[in-house]
């Protein structure tokens, strides 16, 4: 893209060396003006220290923009993913996938609002971020520029970014200097950890990478009890105390932590083509899965549990490669919240030391009671008898088959 | 069926009480010549006591057929399903399923064999056993007749079963006169328990229901290490040494009970229609599942573990629902079997308390390896560049829909 | 069941001969009250002969319901389906299956406006219908008793049939006395033919099984020119000229029929497990198909389009089994009803002796337009050196693939 | 790319203008090596004119390449791409998608021969055929350098392609001075038409762009009749005529093009991601995919069949999409082979004016038969009353549904 194009440029900004670094690079390079935005997805960090960063590199107060995501993040991404009970390659809970939509489209918001006419991230050329930011861009505003830093400047290694900053007078922690051993992304949902001492996937993931959670071994030698309340497929209280979805899933991360539980070692395979290595901390989310298991095991009936199920895989590999503003996307979810209508009820749940146990579960839309189950007279009934039927003419075809298997004597 | 019709039919038969009781029903009101057909499965019980009960029930020497299936189980049965990482809603890894069209398989060979007109099974008239069965039956010799003893017989109570029983002569162990309070199934892959004191999902699985695990919360205070070593998709060695089928799950069974891993309380929906509470204790199965899982992710393309996944519910369903003889079953076989050719490696796991965690993998086929992950010059290249034209032209559709959305001002 | 248990049930009744004597039939077996329902779907029969006869048959004026559903058919049930561009075993318009549970769903109302316990249909016990009419039922009113004559009595021959009927004075037109050669069901979307001169499928259909259409070799040697509008995935005009649902079907059916549009010879798989041969005639809906493929073509995002391909044959299989009240149909429903939302245009036809063809296709909402497809500046460019990054991307996992081929010699 | 890295490249040469000025401009602008292929698929074109014309463009004689390809073209791709019953967005018989991989194929196989280390095709930077030649490509040779003029040179209008023809004493035939006013593709299988004249969806397609089919309306007043024999899935006979593949697909395109069978005129979705409108003559492709399921719904079972259906939308996509080398193509067409083992038989069709039917089908692997349509005695017997336990089994759970929703009052 030609330089002089950008005329101002919405950064998500979140007022570390690095994006700082790309905030200078951006005025120096582009000569544009630059807009911050900073959100708290509760990643655990202060947000005015970012403020008053980006005033200090230059940024007009008018131009910086803070905003805490956390409701809606869980309220309007995580919930309705957690619905979908999406799980990526088998055991990935998608804790960094599914904020990025979330910021992509804060950043377009802002753009119309500014008038800016381009937008830029922090994440790598090798990653899947990138993709999910600009599909997420370019899905909400289609004639938006994108600059991506990483994949354009020749600030190629740890000690030129050094210098270019020192350069440009950013201040610098010390423990910045060096390579990172590994690199971390953190929000309510999750921190995940990738890069350098986790790059042999042979090699088991060092204590010192967890940090959203205590190790099974030092968890509490007794178990803790919880019930966690679903309306309509949405968590809406624990041990019956109602609770904004924020507060809630921080509630769960908490007795997640503690007791030691989602800690993930995982080879997945990246959307841009490569398999990476990742370690994934999702205390809350895990219990959370599990307890939305737990209630639409009683609530949901047989053929739209299997329909989830089969859909989930295809909703999961959307989410994860950024499609979130895609319509198939948006398909998948309105049928995966149709689903939802009844899923109300509680779930009690025993958490100890990395496990996560369903151990009753309740509603008044269960579609299992004690009319049911026994079939006694007055309520559905069922016939022994019917099963015959049942099996006889399930197993029409399979005879048909046999027969032509014997008439051919194969 | 008229009951003059049978002349000879093949006995499912345990050896207890209520097979037992089948045994003679048969006799008595078919006056048929009764075959009986007892396996070990690895279910943990001796086989000789079937044969002196039921020779003491009037079954000639040569009608009784016993036969050790533990190695062709596991191998061509337990292992073929979790090449394909087959769980059932979620979480159930079929363990009962999947024992089923083996049992008939091998009843409808010695049907063949003494020339048997019918078989028989000991499953009830509500449950999918009785469909798992009569589908392997009748897709295997489709003229087959099949007596189904508790959707016919009016011994509805445990009253009338004791007395049946004393009346014919048929031992009964002291335990066995009154109900039982769960009834249970078991084979070399798990144990499962359901019924009476498991009726109500908002209750938790008592203790004492559990026979094949030790709780978490007994299990060592250390964690146990070990390594799988796969070969095309199937475990063939635990910490380097080489075992068969069938002695490699024991094993892993073992460390599973004694880590107190695997087990399961689950609501689930039966093929018959109705929802079902059991209690499944897999202790092995968890951890081979974990380990597959383990070694896939270093060794199989994302295309293929991404059709792996999309597959995996319906073929989990087909098992579950008693369909393995099925054309649709071999299709998914193959294409999974397909996908296994390089699945061979070494996986490092952690049990610890109820967890089961990969460590490590390894493999000579692993598509992720020092130089695919640093990209360096020889290998495969990764530009970063191309992320750009990569996303774009994902982009394209998005930004043609942000467009007309614009236009048409929604 | 035990036939004193019904009180009073609702009949579908045609006014045909087989439905009068089922009609008697329950009136002599059950001793119950019956109420008639007759429906006009389209069938192109007059329904007062139906009241006449009924009166007759001594139903009381209050017990005889005859209902013009016609619009409703189409417009909740034929295009909901046409939304999903529904095929069955890639070519049966399912029209006989999609009229049952509009049939069923208006028996159960009247069965709870007039107190009635049970229903009853005159489908065999060989057919799906059975299945179709029953599912409908119990998914409505769980305790409704059904009673399905066919599967029941001993009217098991023509003779027998006729016997009954003159034995109670039910009359007999003259080319009802003997077997028909084949057996019809017609509603305003198809008719189907089948059994007797049908039952080889090797042998072609005779001409005079065809009742809706004309042979192409009879249609007119020139093509005959239409436009259908679309709004949000249903036809809502032809030629310009809006038009109610059915009134828009019947139409099609005219076009269709003179231009020999919609003959299907098909062999295809029953649920109730074995195959079976019908002969199809759906000559508006053929149309009507092939419109809605061509609008969706410019109006459609490749996502939603290929998730509805991928959907499709599920939704068909549902439709054709009778599960159009089951949940998991109702969630494919509102994923492809929300893919619908643009799905307005006009698309223009040709036909012409058996052949639909598309030859032009327009919307406010198309995809497809001059500046997209140019990618002249302004609108979303495509530059032609973002295919590069696009392809080596996509390339990159079977680069790795091809190097561990190299790497072991395979 | 660096312009000295490459040494020796392998061209997909035609002979043609625009393939000549790729070879010359990729002497001029490399300085390389170049090797020409030159391939019959069917396309019509003699082929010993490219190679006079590569010896003229100082091509060595040993490195011109002509090869025969069509009956591997067939045999190996079109004919497992059919027991698919592929279908591109429920239209497109994928002809030119399923031709690309075998080109790209050759040219790897080639360059291995010759020690060359690149590959050059001659596609457009926007459209699919670019990513199907690459993908082949770097499969099969991870490490290929790839070169795809369009994408690269500056000749981007008409007048600078023929001024660099000029210029370079390439032959220029008169008609090719001018942009053609529309493009077309063509293999045994089909030939497609794009571009300029074709970029209006809302008008017809100009009867000039036919090329391989008479219009309906020019066809014979009176059918033809076939026959064409399967085995295992795939033709092998004419009126009981054994024929190789190709001249199998060769006798078909001769009779479907006096019939005026298979065009198609399509809006399609890109891989690379706009819509297109296309124009597709397939004439035997039309007649084979009718013929193939018309055996298929003879001798293939309904549980194999459906999973095909569910199957193919995905298969056909990743064959559009270029994937014929993934390990995802490859594991679902072992499950399709495995499904065609006994689709072997004969079909009649009828040809009428752009109208292909099945009249009739018969196989010694009929599951449909005599014995099984009437279920008479000694056969799988049918049970009229094993419907009503069918039913009621299947119904059970909408009935729990049903119950649910009236004790909820909704």
């Amino acid at each position: 893209m030609a330089k002089s194009d950008v005329k101002k440029v919405v950064l998500a900004y979140s007022g570390g060396l690095d994006t700082s670094i790309i905030l200078k690079w951006l005025q120096t390079t582009y000569g544009c003006e630059v807009v911050t935005f900073t959100a708290d997805l509760g990643q655990g960090e202060e947000l005015e220290p970012a403020r008053q960063k980006a005033l200090l590199l230059g940024i007009k107060p008018e131009n910086i923009f803070i905003e805490d995501l956390r409701e809606e993040f869980v309220r309007d991404y995580v919930f309705p993913m957690f619905r979908a009970n999406a799980v990526y390659e088998g055991q990935y809970l998608l804790g960094t996938s599914i904020a990025r939509p979330l910021i992509g489209k804060k950043q377009i918001e802002i753009a119309e609002q500014v008038g800016a006419d381009a937008v830029c991230h922090g994440a790598t050329g090798k990653g899947n971020d990138q993709v999910r930011f600009e599909l997420a861009y370019y899905a909400l505003k289609p004639d938006v520029k994108v600059i991506a830093p990483w994949r354009e400047w020749d600030l190629t290694s740890r000690t030129k970014l050094i210098e270019f900053a020192e350069q440009h007078q950013i201040p610098i922690a010390k423990d910045k200097r060096g390579e990172a051993p590994f690199s971390t992304d953190a929000n309510l949902l999750h921190t995940s950890s990738e890069g350098k001492v986790l790059e042999d996937p042979a090699q088991d993931v060092p204590d010192y990478v967890y940090s959203r959670t205590v190790a099974p071994e030092d968890a509490p030698d007794h178990a803790t009890f919880l019930t966690v309340d679903f309306e309509r497929g949405d968590a809406v209280a624990i041990d019956g105390v109602k609770l904004s979805p924020a507060t809630l899933l921080a509630k769960l991360n908490d007795l997640g932590r503690v007791n030691g539980i989602g800690r993930l070692d995982l080879v997945e395979n990246r959307y841009v083509g490569m398999k990476s290595r990742g370690m994934y901390e999702t205390p809350g989310g895990t219990i959370l899965l599990a307890a939305h298991r737990g209630i639409e095991s009683i609530t949901l009936d047989r053929g739209a549990a299997h329909l989830k199920d089969e859909l989930m895989p295809k909703y999961a590999e959307l989410v994860y490669n950024g499609f979130w503003f895609a319509p198939e996307r948006e398909m998948l979810q309105v049928a995966i919240d149709k689903s939802q209508e009844f899923v109300t009820g509680r779930v009690r749940l025993k958490l100890y030391k990395g496990n996560v146990t369903v151990v009753g579960r309740e509603s008044p839309y269960s579609l299992y009671d004690q009319e049911l189950v026994t079939f006694e007279e007055g309520a559905v009934a069922y016939d022994q008898h019917d099963a015959q039927g049942f099996i006889k003419l399930n197993a029409l075809r399979l005879r048909t088959l046999g027969q032509r298997r014997k008439r051919m004597g194969t």
